[in-house]
């Protein structure tokens, strides 16, 4: 059998998603996720795969608590890989693996490494040097890409970035309103932009939904998750986005501050320009604070947006009501979460609606938050009313949609001026389809 | 004479306004201003007064170089107060002095003091601490009120802040998504917003404008000056507004960077937060080059935007051609600033058609760059041209009231949805409004 399976691997700062397709088919033969890596707990992973059609198995496993990223990692492969998942010819069958990079500082199309390559060091140095820029997530990716490089020598790794949907962002909204550093930086200090993955995967979800090519589509993304971030998509395109030259700008998160004064952190922190190790790496204490201590976590003391909303909005007949502090404190988190949200989307959907063409697609909920929060959408949704009650287009919220839906859907009824849907994002489709492209287009040269 | 005149004072990080008013009339007696206060070539004042009713007389003096902030306003007020000027009762004659200070802290009020006040030191210290929030301002004008009471000191100064105005901010706007800081600072680190003075004073004018009573009036109003910011106005009062704990937040301006990427300081000069002197005080590195070395004059080599428009956008009659640097880098400035602008127009006008009444009486454009780029409020207008044409309210631009009218004056055709004011506003009324109003509730306690 020849390598006929290709891998996606998703790193977050405490999770690990990783899913095997079909090559061919695009099929997915195994799907899991870790949690709790490098969490307070010990970690745990599981996984469900296919080997006769129609038969699925689970697996569950929970790892000492000192294992390091990269070992836990290591340790999932083999699992995926043994006999009992893939059969005797086990890992050979890998032909590629899909890895999701946050930051790819200035590439403008995925890398393809294979181990022995002549410039595999170089390449994986010039990534480690943009890590300073997503702190939580690329030296992660990247002790990830290691690994694979000497644990799968036949097969190819794809570098997915992030920020490749960003590229065709305007300069003037790139730029920013600084002088040129006094030092040489590893990448140029402009906006980049994340969640690229996620919104390519819902441009080209949507695409298909409303049966337009995918270079005509005009939408409002909001990618909710513990990290969030919006998308402003024009003709199939990016043109602005709220996250920054790093994640940290743009929406609050679980424990991200998002966009704030940015002289806050120096009356904060006085000395917030002195670094900390931060999983082996130096960042400045600034980039920590805002980063890890504060968000969602630093007002109510909870990143689980279900509970805050819970503790904001207690029903009745909840057999545990919340503390009225923790009421009080959600309810602060929720209102400010949702401003925060309403003034980004706000300024996208006007610059959709007053563009010559004028005519704005999906409205797009997405990402954790996104997807389970029927308050957040009906909250967001409130504040457009005025559009659909000005054009008498009789649309606006479809409260059964919102509500008692399932996947993906629209949420607004017939004729909304901004009509708004509900999508399932995969990350991991995007990047087999992207890294099966990289690869195909490598050889064709 | 008894003391017949108030003075308002209006101290700029380089430029000092001064106005005398007839206490009974509110008449302007004395009118003047001094620029390029400790700038880099010698500062220079000048004011108009008039002694006879109707008769207009001009004075102007040139001021070495190396003259302090404080002792050119000593000679201001020497000279403003002169025989020739005031008559022999001269400085004798003024009963209070209003002073605009950027920041108030925590204050609720505007605050009298008089020379030998028993609390006059420790009034003096409390406002003093809270200049590290406002680096380019407070320390100036603290410096003033000092000479103020010294140099007369049978009046009152009353400090009017430009924080009172938006007080009535909701905590979820004033609140930012970070951990409580480790240490006490000097006030609470939520966002005070600033051009307070101004913006009452537009709503004023507004409600007089339009016939409506004050606490009735739902305005955005984009006070665009080489420090720039927006406010929201519901019912007469700010419920938003784009500055925060200091100055530095929202729109970039001449110098200033504005909102951008908090990490991204952390890249751009990574020493960040040592200090070093400004103005005789310690204040960042960060907020040295964010409100200094940022802005307009960092894109594009000037912070005077009527240059950058025509640079931007020379007309083929002109004379001088920018060069193609000066143009290219003066369009993205403008470009920059225009889409910054309109993400938080963009915010305040929908919150204010979404609200239960629906109405915005005014989109309001007021200080220097709003009063005089007629370009750049038809470009904003362009944004919000949709909402008149869902409507069919056949309102929008009135391109003839926008490019050739003068002084306050509608500049939107009548019906339009979002109708569009220019308004010159006036900090020094507001401040001598709100300081007889201060002298007059504290002799009635």
């Amino acid at each position: 059998m020849p390598a006929d399976l290709d891998l996606a691997v998703n790193c977050g700062s405490s999770s690990i998603k990783f899913s095997l397709y079909s090559a061919s088919s695009r099929k997915l033969v195994v799907s899991g996720s870790a949690n709790n890596v490098q969490g307070d707990s010990p970690a745990q992973y599981e996984f469900t795969f296919q080997r006769d059609e129609g038969k699925e198995n689970k697996k569950e496993r929970e790892i000492d608590g000192k294992t390091t990223y990269e070992e836990i990692f290591t340790k999932i492969l083999e699992d995926v890989t043994s006999d009992e998942v893939l059969g005797k010819e086990g890992k050979t069958r890998i032909r590629l693996v899909a890895h999701r990079i946050v930051h790819g500082g200035t590439a403008d199309a995925p890398i393809v490494i294979r181990h022995g390559d002549k410039d595999e060091q170089a390449t994986l140095d010039q990534m480690d040097a943009v890590s300073d820029f997503a702190p939580l997530h690329n030296h992660h990716a990247m002790l990830i890409v290691k690994e694979c490089l000497e644990h799968l020598p036949e097969a190819y790794s794809v570098l997915c970035f992030d920020t490749l949907f960003h590229q065709t962002i305007p300069q003037y909204r790139r730029t920013y309103a600084i002088s040129q550093p006094e030092h040489k930086t590893p990448v140029p200090l402009v906006k980049y932009g994340f969640h690229g993955l996620s919104y390519a995967n819902i441009r080209d979800q949507m695409a298909e939904q409303l049966g337009k090519p995918k270079d005509q589509v005009n939408l409002v993304v909001a990618h909710l998750g513990s990290g969030g971030s919006c998308c402003l998509i024009r003709n199939g395109k990016s043109v602005q986005t709220t996250m920054g030259v790093t994640p940290l700008e743009g929406l609050p998160g679980g424990t991200r501050s998002g966009t704030l004064d940015p002289s806050l952190i120096f009356h904060h922190t006085p000395d917030c320009s002195t670094t900390v190790k931060w999983s082996g790496r130096d960042i400045s204490k600034a980039e920590y604070v805002l980063n890890k201590e504060s968000g969602f976590k630093a007002l109510c003391g909870t990143n689980n947006f279900g509970t805050i909303t819970s503790r904001a909005f207690p029903s009745e007949g909840d057999k545990e009501q919340p503390s009225n502090e923790d009421h009080m404190s959600s309810r602060l988190t929720y209102q400010l979460y949702l401003d925060h949200l309403l003034a980004f989307l706000s300024g996208y959907i006007t610059d959709t609606l007053s563009s010559p063409e004028g005519r704005l697609d999906a409205l797009v909920f997405s990402g954790g938050i996104g997807e389970r929060s029927s308050r957040l959408r009906a909250d967001v949704l409130a504040r457009f009313r005025f559009v659909e009650e000005l054009a008498s287009s009789g649309g606006g919220l479809d409260v059964d949609a919102n509500e008692k839906g399932k996947g993906r859907r629209r949420i607004t009824r017939e004729g909304s001026k901004v009509p708004a849907w509900v999508v399932e994002t995969s990350e991991e489709d995007e990047m087999v389809r992207m890294a099966e492209e990289a690869l195909q287009e490598g050889s064709a040269k």
